[in-house]
């Protein structure tokens, strides 16, 4: 009996791309991958060389259109992603693509016509359902250990603001910070939000406000069915990346904690005390990266349905839009009023 | 060198009344409680003799024309606070009320306009300001140990909602019970509040909807120096009372726990886990309730400023009310909507 | 139906006396300091004023032969403690007596004889019992939460070794400190011991070395039920007073951690931190002593058995006469060696 | 600039074996795992399926006299290690050997001469010397954050013990459980135990008294440099792995805490908990066996100092046969009664 082993083609060789390359090449046994491209070739002969990839294909056409490949994951800039979903789609290989999609909704919904067309799977890149916490939150409410939720908050701080250059093309912290924290809030909760109310300041760099973006902000849910829930965002935690979740349930709570690279506490005639949390978010979220791509992979290749799919990025975006009209406007603000959305968790 | 010893009237001997004349007996060795009075005189009559008070008085008016009597408590219920502060001014006597001193404004603009013409001194009974969590996070921001702060985020969850006819004279939940989270917002930011965004649900008892108040809130503050704060509310938290706070600012974060009456973690196959946090606000604060009687025997015996004064329960009555109006008309409410209130944080 | 007000005499006005006496004083309404006495008669008169004390004997027996007094408190100096036992036995007075009764097993023999034949009440001071931690523990171990106990860890030390002076008439650490561990020890286990084995060293003060004694120590218990526990004794840890206790079950295990002000963490660029624990054995157990003095006062009022009695403080002082053998002999030693003990845990 | 990449010969495809195996495969990126022998062949066929070894060997020499092959993995029973050790070497071979060497100090010395001779580079199994919360501690000693180590408390228990016929087999606990303590806590105080007192009993399962094992110990070691610890063991912790570690130092204390898959805490009306710690040596120490044998590829392939060799292998089995001896003539028993060994911790 020998296992099919999916081919797999990598499109964009940057930070994410090359961590999705190590994984498949050194974390995941059932696929390889086969090939990469980006438009720095150097940047993607050297992703190939360290994770064994044979390929270095000269432009995403070449993957494309190479029938050994089976799937593609797109990891290229994000204005790239929709027409890349497109093509890929229309080139039969099914698609694993970085969020979002788009900043706009009409271009996400024609990316998802053509995957829905084309009947193949499409997973988007909300990696953090993958993680062990979030999982075991997720668990906890479905198995109603906490009973009926009620109240909900996310903490999801940076440790440090982005290069003012990211920021200005990022389409704003709803959009590019925030979105994360949308999706988890679905996820949790296991239901759709009806307004949201977002408030938000600069208060760590001027330069971000003087760039049209906020580093602080503030969401407030209102879910249909009637759960509140809060996410707090910052561009910047002194003591590193500060990613938590609680909620309150008619039977109880739950509530997580960040995570560290040891358990040490140091007690001194000065305080007690222990080294930071995992700073980066490929530290923290190191294991969440190599599941979601399993997750992928084997949805794949036993033909199963995707944990988290296009429905999921559209619905985070508008969510991301109806926040950043909140905050514009100074009152609660429907997703509806944003785009029509169709509620479609499982 | 004799020591002076406060002698102090007790108006009112429920719960709270009972609690500072147990306080006054047997933990404040300045002061001590040398009548009191109710309009139920069983009850009085009990914690006279449980706390050696020598004197039960007929009525309030006894104890505000005794002489001997240097300051009063007021632990009578909420409607009482104003006339019998604006008696005890009138006769001369420091007081030590408990909150609120009333709903209305107007009332207690009347109350504390006599007592500023009476020039007697004046505590509001905010307790948490003294407990040792709660003063820890207050220094830590005076103390710049944080930097600058910039979001808040109170949660105060009670144990299990009072009885329904106490529900529905309490003036509602954000007047009853979210006062203590303004006071304690204004307390730890070290500064007034501009705009109220305030929701909630009932999640918990359809009587409390009857009744024509919610028993979840979840309210926004937005500070006049740029601060933003949540408040998390619910009448009932299954594990028990439900008291914290954490605080983000630009060097840092502090964050407080619950209170535990024993630190023992017990590991079985089951589980890793502890005993429920202390469950009642008189168990959880209890040496909060010493400390402001402490500060105020000591501020009245040393003729000094009070740590917590009239202004401080007026503006947040005040806030309570921009909160219920934001509620009702689901926008952002300006406090100065409500009442114009002075900045008068020291 | 009036209660009956235990009328106590306080033998000694040092540190632990002022504390009894206080609450005495403050937190225990069924009973009255009602006189007290001290060589040091300035440091009586300044306890007396502070709690409201009517009376300053001229002497310990003036106390004792004051048919209005129901119960004498010794809390003079250790040397003392058996002799005033029997005087105050023979006067027909309820006692409550500091730790150790003395450090002769014979004279302690002695004054147990004389309590016997008084048919008077005797409680040891062996407060840590009263603790919430350690009575949380010894309720887990007796309502079978973590099954049959196996190991046992103590870790007990000191914020700062005490006055060279103290050192040298107090027994050596074994008699002195480590005798609460003993008792907590069998308290919690529920068990006696069989063997001892015993090490130690300088390693903070070689003062104390002159004065011929340890400062750390190392305690192997061999129980006779088949558990085996450790006592960790240092005179300073550098972070301050430090009080834990460990059981491995059959079904699981207990843990106890130290006691802080405030629950507060501090989260910076440097580390996430949080205040020392409380500093002081009277500040971490404070309320163990008001408990114990409650439970002594219960049961004298009520007639009823003591929770800690004469045969709890003779084996207390045997375990510490063995391990100082052992340490000595750098050997096993049994507790039978040194003293033939009977059995007698409730 | 083409790195050269390690080629290595894996002898025995057991559950270590495979653990290895795995790792070369797919976390290792500087070394290959090149072929694998096992006397169950179906074992050896399955590894090298899963990890992609393209040669699964006839028998072990084989491996050993392939000059493509760099280093060997001797993952086989223990009662192999010695000899293979020594064809290993003759063969110009860099050896990593699972721990012990042997049970026999005679058998390690011989095995540590050919390795010598042949000049090949040699390590042992101690993984958890690179286990983040033990490099951490010993980190915190090096560099004097917590000032001169005094006490040193090791926690080691397994969920559950080990099947009959490998307690037979397997040397006694404090040669196959202990040994890993042993060797950690030279790790961690950085010097050489002197004595070594050692007790324990069987108080888990019957069948372990008779195949002559203890299912419980407790060890005391005496440092030469005077600090004093304790080893914990038991083979049955109902909640699961237990492994921590705490030291008393000068100038304050470091402790562990166990590693959990989820940081997720429940309240609910009976507790507050949370999921049990990582339960399987595999889980707690996954990155362990990563980093133990990355440091082993990198010291071969640069030429460097081993972190962990012959000699960290040999001390660990001599302090294993002196708690053995202390265990059974009941007294504290020097290691240099057992075997001459030179202090050797770089």
């Amino acid at each position: 009996m020998t296992e099919k082993i999916l081919q797999v083609g990598i499109i964009g060789a940057g930070r994410i791309g090359k961590v999705h390359a190590e994984n498949l090449a050194f974390r995941i046994s059932e696929a390889i991958p086969a090939a990469i491209a980006d438009v720095n070739e150097a940047a993607a002969r050297d992703v190939a060389s360290r994770c064994r990839i044979s390929r270095v294909a000269r432009d995403n056409s070449e993957i494309l259109q190479d029938p050994s490949i089976d799937a593609v994951l797109i990891c290229s800039p994000t204005e790239t992603h929709a027409d890349l979903t497109i093509q890929a789609a229309r080139a039969g290989k099914h698609i694993f693509c970085e969020k979002p999609i788009d900043h706009s909704l009409a271009k996400i919904d024609l990316a998802l016509e053509e995957v829905k067309k084309a009947r193949v799977k499409f997973q988007i890149g909300f990696n953090r359902r993958f993680d062990a916490n979030y999982s075991r939150v997720r668990a906890a409410i479905s198995n109603g250990e906490i009973g009926v939720p009620n109240l909900l908050h996310i903490i999801s701080r940076d440790p440090g603001p982005p290069p003012i250059a990211y920021i200005k093309t990022s389409g704003g912290i709803f959009l590019d910070m925030t979105i994360h924290d949308f999706d988890m809030a679905r996820f949790l909760v296991g239901g759709e939000v009806d307004t949201i109310y977002a408030t938000g300041a600069v208060r760590i760099d001027p330069a971000i406000e003087k760039a049209g973006d906020l580093d602080t902000a503030l969401v407030v849910l209102h879910f249909k069915n009637g759960v509140i829930g809060t996410i707090d965002n910052s561009r910047q935690a002194a003591y590193g990346y500060d990613q938590r979740v609680e909620i309150l349930g008619s039977k109880g709570a739950i509530a997580t904690e960040n995570r560290y690279s040891n358990t040490a506490t140091i007690s001194t005639a000065s305080a007690i005390q222990r080294d930071l949390p995992l700073n980066f978010f490929m530290d923290r979220y190191t294991e969440s990266f190599v599941t979601e791509l399993q997750a992928f992979v084997h949805a794949v290749l036993q033909d199963k349905p995707l944990p988290v799919g296009g429905m999921d990025a559209r619905i985070a975006v508008a969510m991301a839009l109806a926040a950043r009209q909140s905050f514009e406007e100074r009152r609660p603000v429907r997703v509806e009023e944003v785009a029509h959305i169709e509620a479609q968790l499982a």
